[in-house]
């Protein structure tokens, strides 16, 4: 059977990845993947095939691993996170159409939401939208309605991609949005390189997120009307005290 | 240092729990949960101290854990999928003002959102919202609320806690609700036991799965605009071959 497996490394690729995970990774012939990712586990899989593209070649990195796939060969496609959420899941089902022999089968992983939420303590508790700040292939307009949306209706929210070096002010247009809903003291935190060298977690108001300069590698949670700051952690209480 | 760690068991308990998960509870003096989680790791784990709470008895349940931290005792709590996705963190994290000395750790693991969207396809590769149809500590009115907001800004939805037998027809009225902004050929799917024994999927439209019965242990995606049945599964391109 020709099979392509879409593999979710979890946020920093190595203790958050799960058996499975490292079982499809260990009976692969070849990886595939962006870069970076492929750089956090070369170290453990250098004697497998390894095939790195540059960022914004996600088409071709997913003909690649189609074509390989098609070729015989064991192929596993890393994605950091979960490759269903903001990942390569959807482009290889959409190009698989080309290549109808090779079966896929997605690989959950850890997404930035979970893994950040961990280190800033429980903010995820209730209903939370995920929204990307990216306008690369989504019109801003778009954005500036979900992120209005989730603010009227008291979701969480969970951004990624808050920012980057052609966007370095969309984190602070989005908090604008959502400060016409929520209060300027809403708790809030951002969690840089989640799992990686340098992880960095921040706890702070809306009003502060709205001035903060955060990077492309930050994943930021706003709360809703009842998140709390609770000895330093970022938690939104289910209701099990209250009901 | 006394410590509480809440750990994630992913969405069937095995082969989807991570590396850190594993090594947590191979390193912990007892394992707390819900009988049935509980019943997922009892095997592996038959050489540890475990206790078990029923269902509705979270309070009790996180009070205990800390209550053993507090002791000594290097305390491992298990949550199903991810304890901090309608977990028991934040509960622990309310708790634990009554109980100082003891920190906390949030080990993350794949939530259902996640493992059923990998059965299903790609359904959550755009901006998402996760809604629980539970009423039991959230007013129906604002659950309404945001499923009416999410299908404004034309969100993928996830939706958990589908059902019960005392709310056998809260998935119908979510879906009319979804239906007033969403065209009812909108692709959908439902899995049910992730990741155990009898797992299965299914993928409809919304206009079906308003007339579908499915039960607690199901986990429920509705797309958005884009979203397609390709193959069988259900996919939401992201934009990489529209630009």
């Amino acid at each position: 059977m020709k099979k392509l497996y879409i593999v979710g490394l979890g946020p920093g690729g190595g203790q958050d990845m799960t058996g499975r995970a490292k079982a499809v990774l260990e009976n692969a012939d070849v990886i595939v993947g962006y870069t970076v990712y492929i750089d956090l586990i070369r170290e453990d899989y250098s004697h497998k095939e390894l095939f790195t593209t540059p960022m914004r070649k996600e088409v071709e990195r997913c003909e690649m691993a189609l074509e390989l796939a098609n070729g015989g060969k064991t192929v596993a496609m890393v994605c950091s996170g979960d490759p269903g959420v903001y990942g390569m899941a959807g482009l290889c089902y959409e190009l698989s159409e080309k290549w109808p022999e090779v079966e896929l089968e997605v690989i959950p992983g850890i997404t930035a939401a979970c893994g950040g939420a961990a280190v800033l303590g429980a903010p995820l508790m209730h209903d939370f939208c995920l929204i990307s700040l990216s306008d690369l292939m989504t019109p801003w307009q778009a954005i500036e309605k979900r992120l209005r949306a989730a603010a009227q209706a008291d979701f969480v929210v969970c951004l990624y991609n808050p920012s980057s070096h052609k966007r370095k002010d969309y984190l602070q247009k989005a908090c604008d949005i959502l400060l016409v809903e929520k209060s300027p003291e809403t708790p809030c935190g951002y969690v840089g390189q989640i799992g990686r060298d340098g992880e960095s977690a921040t706890v702070l108001t809306l009003g502060e997120l709205r001035n903060a300069q955060v990077d492309m590698f930050t994943t930021v949670f706003v709360g809703n009307s009842q998140t709390k700051i609770l000895g330093g952690r970022l938690v939104t209480p289910r209701g099990y005290l209250q009901r």
